[in-house]
């Protein structure tokens, strides 16, 4: 595997200024700066999207299909409701992640429920933005 | 009725390209030029339109109530909890059917309910591309 | 396809007489002279069968099976539990087209979930006596 | 015990002619000699019996009560809804199995349960016709 | 009201020759003599009928429609899921009291749901046989 | 039996002057008088009683069962809730009917279940205020 | 409108003594005086109750429906059952706000539901106090 | 610890005098002599209240907080749905045992949920009045 | 507070046009500029947005942080499942209240849930176009 | 078939000394040479395991596959929860027959489901001892 | 009642060195030397034992049932789904007290359902160490 | 991170010799020599334990906090029901990635629940044996 997508759903743009008790202060520009350096190590090449839009991160991943070899995907709350999400990832078969900065299954309960992990090799919770580097760990080891 | 819209939801601008086993390999398009001449057969004016976003389908469906006298319209994955398109259907209230490709009552829990279906007169599913010519029949008949 | 059979379950020999506001005045007599009608315009035969009695309407389908190409059913309340009919029909493997008068989906929760319809192509509700020709339609356009 | 009857419930008239890959080829009248023969060597006196109608099951059942030592029963759908037949073998008290000839615990969810089972003695599931002859063979060893 | 059909159902044909602790020794033909003559007290003329078969209870009931003034009914187990027996009774609209020999709500969890229960004017459980007169007199009052 | 307390819950001291549509134009004072007329056709002694409290209600029920023979009750809303009135009603063994004005198995799901049931020997619901006659009648026959 | 009644339900003539952490300091009777005064400030007399007794919260709420224009309501515990408050509001028409001093979406499930919320035109929770100061604002508005 | 208050709710009152088979034949009165006695073996000096008012109840907790220095709590009934009570324990923070005299584990399943549970240092259930002794037992080993 | 920002999301832009027994013949244009009219009576800058697409709303929701102080929200089907929509207004911590035009405790089951109120701080149903004035008037105590 | 191993479950060794109403009187030890005795009779070589350790009942069961042609399985509680135990079954393929001396239909609800049911060609329940034997006939029959 | 088993399940051989937060600093070994002390005052024989394994713990409880008069029990996390525990438990017939040293009614959903409390005379919960004091002493009451 | 412990629970001890459609058909003994070699690539020690026995895992798990400092487990079916394993984990605080050989959510909807995976930062399902190798990848990104 040479190329990864990493791709963040509705709100994570809002990353580092908005709920740092939960989510912390790095913004997404520096999280997404850390993807790539990661990447690096891994002799992975990074490149990343963000949406507030279900619609564009199911033309993205799309798109996406013929240029990149894995995803790490935050859908945010999308993952709880989404299953144009969950087909999407399934047409197109790319090897995906699914990541969550907070564990979701201390929370609220229907975000304990994701509805696009069958889709997704593995799940990571809770790790804070240091689940993002094991994604990509996970995603390197799967070529 | 003389003018209906064909309208397919997230995923279908796969269809042919992805997972033959269960959606065939006939492409988007060439679906919808067999819509178009199924239309014909039956003295329709067929137009065809695809989103992967839900409110591209709601702004189309809002749009044509003045133009189109008939919906077909297979939502994709959005069937399933989109509570905003089936609104748009009600407030519009143009006659739909409501179209599935493989038989939603036959796969996972969650693809069996539909909440568009009380908005629509008919409900096919499990036909293959067959069920849009049904659809356009059921139109047909109507005016 | 040349021939279909118009069935009836329980209490649908009432029509016409009992709950007008719901069902209409039209009898059974006349719809199922209005069904021959409408198979002429299809090219095709129809004949009718009603009974109130779960084992004789699988008795006919049964014996159906080696004389017509197509099935429309109204099961009336059995639609709602008779896992038998299910049976027969998935059995004899007839195309088959769910027929109800009124809207399933806006009564009691009982109504709105029908045990026959994973065995039929296609389910028509709350047209009033016009679903059965839309009916006839659609698997006119089987054949 | 001496005499068995064998209760066949609705559809299963056709076995042998529908759906042979679940079912198998075998036909009912064969099942119903076979039946016989299994009976013979176990010493009893087997009759047999077939409807799709639950009111003539439940007839029989009665009028049976008085000439039979034990029933063997595969009720079709009815297994899945009918108090009725499970209240008339409660009130007649004559020792019961149930058959199966698929598993009815992999199918669908409905197939799954049984509201005649607090009322037989066994349950036998997913043997084919084997299994009418183990339930010969488990009222035999009941006398 | 001059005139009222009690109606038996499924397995209550058994009546005082089955289960006699739950059910007692009275036989359905004294049964039927007892309600003549409570109806006798109350200037009703009363007829009876019993049946195993969901169709014939629905056929009777049609037919009693333009006959008889009000209905007793004990559906037996039908009770608990023959939304066709419920259809019947409403279509008909003639004054109803559903009647339980035993207390259906304190048996097993099915018994506690009468699906024909909204379609009746009054629900008797528990009283035994007297329950039947007391239906009597219900419908008595409701001339 | 010669003496009836008819009960009534909460809110019913506003009948008639609330809400007509739904529970007419009678007062309760009028409704009580009705009480007492129809039991004098029915040669028993009446005497009525309301409350808003459930305590009060529960006082009265406890006291009430050295003086009177049967109870009529309209528990109102705590007929949803209130196990309370429930055990003291098995706790003084009067036999019970209970009464509904409107038809509660037609309007809010909550108004379906009604807790006291099991305790009393009779439900009557959807008749206006006839069902308090028609409980007097039952009781009466009751002796 | 002019005249508006602050109902507090059980418990709350606690509040400033008990779980303070939650409930504040403030006592009953200074919240009772801070309504009068916000209501002053809004041209609306303000007068207040506080009960323990279900059954006195609905004679209040009869008694004042002839005096007042506007109800405040905290009901306290009460809102999570008592249909026969819901049914004392419906029954009366004063135009009502329910108010709750914490959050009762973010505590235990059941304290999440409030079965007097359909009969309320605003329901305002986890502002503090200051939720009594806005639901007088919004009945204030109503005039 | 030196004073506890022994709390019945309704119904309870008629301890010894109904459904002796459930409840036994000591009247409320001598189980309150025994708990006062059980008290003095303990060095406790218990007082006692009944009622079948819940706003009663939930008065004379708030009174007894500042009296008493533990509760002993049967609330009949009202321990399935009264939050009112539950709420009135938790804000009086008083040590508190919950008492049932029969097994409500044992009996209609809405006996076997306490909502007042939670607030309760422990729950006794099924040891007839001796419950009210180990009660007692439990919380003079609390002080 | 000074500036209000008044959100409606997807069908909203049909209000007038519509459905007018439902939502009345008022369009989205007028409604808009009686907000406005309404914010001037109460010292409040108004603003509107209207969007049929969810990302749109979380995008201006994110946007408006800076510069606006209070939201009033109709976030149409969008209220009932999008979890998005709710974390993006937790996110931005801006004072909402979300108001609905006609009762959603009153129409389909899935209507009556709001999946966005715990993010705001009242909710108003049921008061047609004049909640939108009393959520300006919430907002506007607020400051 | 000529080899069974009969396997007993948790709390069987106290067979014949605890609760004799439920189970009767016969040891475990007795049942054994019973069971031997029994496959005499329908020469089958029979062999025992009992053991309140689900680990050894897998350890057993995994050992047992490669000795013994058929299983008779009383699982005791371990029958309502463990997957092991069923994953066990399903792995090692032997023909098993579960057994139940009481009726687990009839008593508490959690024993009504059985996960191994699935994984056993024949569930015999209620008959007490003599099941055994009817399980080793059902076995001595499936060679 | 002279002797006492304690009873401790899986895990709490950590007691004392693991998330002292929620269980304390006091090794188990202390814990058990404390029960022993406590029962001294009492005039009770205390013994210990702990397993991590469900079948050590049934087969202590078959074995002390002849030596020991009560039972104090902790079962851990099998307190929640061991049916297996629970049948012993009856079985023995030992008196026995269950306690939790945090209170499982106000942890993760499944930790408030215990399968074994209908087996005991008591649930003491969330009083630390001290519910095991209690135990001893409710046990000490019932000689 | 250094020392990893490999734990594989009921069943797992067949794998290769069983059910090689599901599971493949290396042994446990290759898989595990496979898990020390792709800990040698990733410089980590790794160890292995297998145990049909729920008290084992535990009791392995207790030990094994002190030697090393990572986990992954395969509980097999214990992963659906075992509280137990869960508290274990919880308490020794290793960091611990799950693994299934088969995709869990894809089989028996009991599979589809991981009572663990609270406990652990990641689940792998349904990648074969690479997922232990992806277990190991994701601990030893962790040190």
């Amino acid at each position: 595997m040479h190329s990864v997508l990493v791709i963040n759903g509705p709100n994570l743009n809002l990353l580092g200024t908005r709920e740092p008790d939960i989510y912390g202060t790095t913004t997404l520009a520096e999280l997404d700066q850390m993807c790539v350096a990661w990447g690096e190590e891994l002799d992975l090449t990074v490149s990343t999207f963000q949406s507030n839009h279900e619609g564009m991160l199911i033309d993205r991943i799309q798109q996406a299909a013929g240029e990149t070899e894995g995803f790490v995907i935050n859908a945010g709350a999308l993952t709880h409701y989404s299953y144009a999400l969950y087909d999407a990832l399934v047409a197109v078969g790319v090897p995906t992640v699914e990541v969550h900065i907070s564990n979701i299954h201390g929370r609220e309960d229907w975000r304990s429920i994701s509805v696009i992990q069958p889709a997704c090799l593995a799940q990571l919770s809770g790790e804070g933005l240091e689940g993002y580097r094991r994604a990509l760990q996970v995603l390197s080891g799967a070529g």
